[in-house]
């Protein structure tokens, strides 16, 4: 299969990787861009991630196969609703967004009835690094794309979805919308939100210059997300309070158990909790 | 300077890189090796790690001009003790233990008064990977090691431990016990605490199977640290409990206020937490 026009809307680390992997498989003909930074765009094309800039997503989207939302998932509902009066049967419409329920609400609050044509989506394969200088063709390789197709959406638009990500490496599996945001909350948002904090109250802290000079190996990986954008972080956790706040409520009991035991000197607790902890990493990433 | 004998009491990563590191320096004639195991000490002489092995460790330190204790901080008491009646003028006693605080203690509880000989220290050089058949010489290679000298201790055992360690490639620093328990657990004990809850946590949610299968990237990185050695970590959190439990204290106190602001939708705290700590991140980090 290849994509005659594809229109990548928001040309970050994520869309721009994607428009680069495609054209590297000659699976896409044309790539037309638009972002809200004119710089951005100016950037993309030098890059050539993008094969043509337009200044208004309405024209972006005109004639292409497959749209693709790449804003920070605040950003969704009002460029949903800049592209409503111009979206045609023959586009595609999918999103990368970090959170699915959100997007999904806002495009039910800017179409009114959610399009046959959209497909929501998002791949796995985010990195600390943002912008479309740092997009690479290979981001996708071996990564999973998680897609969350609707009770409205046309199979014929999961399938061309689906098609598109695997012609980038990666492996696409369907999941319900709910669900993806529960297992995004525990795998991602919590392990972002304790970086941040850890960072922040460390930095926060007193002798924060001579204290980050200790941070050896382990930190630096520990902490390696916090470094990751303030924006796009922020929208997350605002579309994805929920879940967010369940797991998080969730960790801090465990935490608070943690800080007792530590506190008594509990020595099972704290053998028992390591192992289970280890032995499960292990065999997970391993 | 080269040294004659070297004791290596607890034969594993640490102890195991700093023998091979001064081995390869040619700063070291002969290394002996004590383990509380004696398959560890068959492991280290296949390797070549140390050059005889001591089944008792008065008789490994019979002789040597420095002796490096190894073993988990838990386990240091003991071991002082069974050095006691055999410790002479000659020899100098340093460890490599994670918390300060703990060994110092261990170390007047077993020998009454602190010898002149003993020079507390700490190479921050930890990898999630233990034991001696992960040693390797350039483990120290542009490492910090902490050395914590006290007021018993004699000005040419810190300049002797001090330039053994400099030949491993590493950069000595000076610091008071109770200032490196608390910047430790600032930069490394916390973190490993969060990496080993997050896992836990997660690893006993009913779809833990599922969830670990979406942990990307960042997941991996975020929780190296929740692979390192169980033992070890359990006898830093008993040995370094008050500094531990204090920052804890002012973690949960922080990710507190973050969850409320999250359930509350608190835009600004959102980013202003989040660009803090990216800023930080990258300034020190980066």
């Amino acid at each position: 299969m290849s994509i005659g026009r594809l229109a990548i809307l928001g040309v970050g680390l994520i869309g721009g990787s994607l428009a680069l992997a495609l054209k590297k498989q000659g699976a896409v003909e044309q790539v037309v861009g638009w972002s809200r930074r004119e710089a951005t765009l100016r950037k993309a094309l030098e890059l050539g991630v993008i094969d043509r800039a337009e200044p208004d997503p309405g024209d972006a989207i005109r004639g292409a196969e497959i749209a693709v939302l790449g804003v920070p998932v605040g950003a969704m509902e009002s460029l949903f609703r800049q592209l409503a009066p111009h979206l045609g049967k023959e586009t595609v419409i999918t999103d990368v967004g970090s959170t699915k329920g959100s997007v999904v609400e806002a495009a039910r609050c800017a179409f009114g009835e959610l399009p046959p044509t959209f497909v929501p989506g998002h791949p796995i394969a985010g990195i600390e690094r943002s912008g479309v200088e740092a997009a690479f063709a290979e981001l996708y390789q071996g990564r999973r794309v998680i897609l969350t197709p609707l009770p409205e959406s046309d199979p014929d638009a999961v399938s061309r979805v689906r098609a598109m990500w695997e012609q980038c490496g990666a492996e696409v599996v369907e999941m319900e919308v709910v669900h993806h945001d529960e297992v995004l909350a525990a795998t991602s948002h919590l392990p972002h939100m304790l970086a941040y904090s850890l960072v922040d109250t460390l930095a926060r802290m007193d002798e924060s210059e001579e204290i980050f000079q200790y941070a050896a190996g382990g930190f630096r990986d520990f902490t390696r997300i916090a470094s990751s954008d303030p924006r796009m972080w922020h929208d997350i956790c605002l579309a994805n309070r929920d879940a967010l706040s369940a797991m998080l409520e969730r960790f801090r009991a465990d935490l608070a158990q943690l800080s007792d035991a530590i506190r008594k000197g509990d020595s099972d607790f704290l053998m028992q909790t390591f192992l289970r902890a280890k032995r499960a990493r292990d065999r997970f990433c391993g």
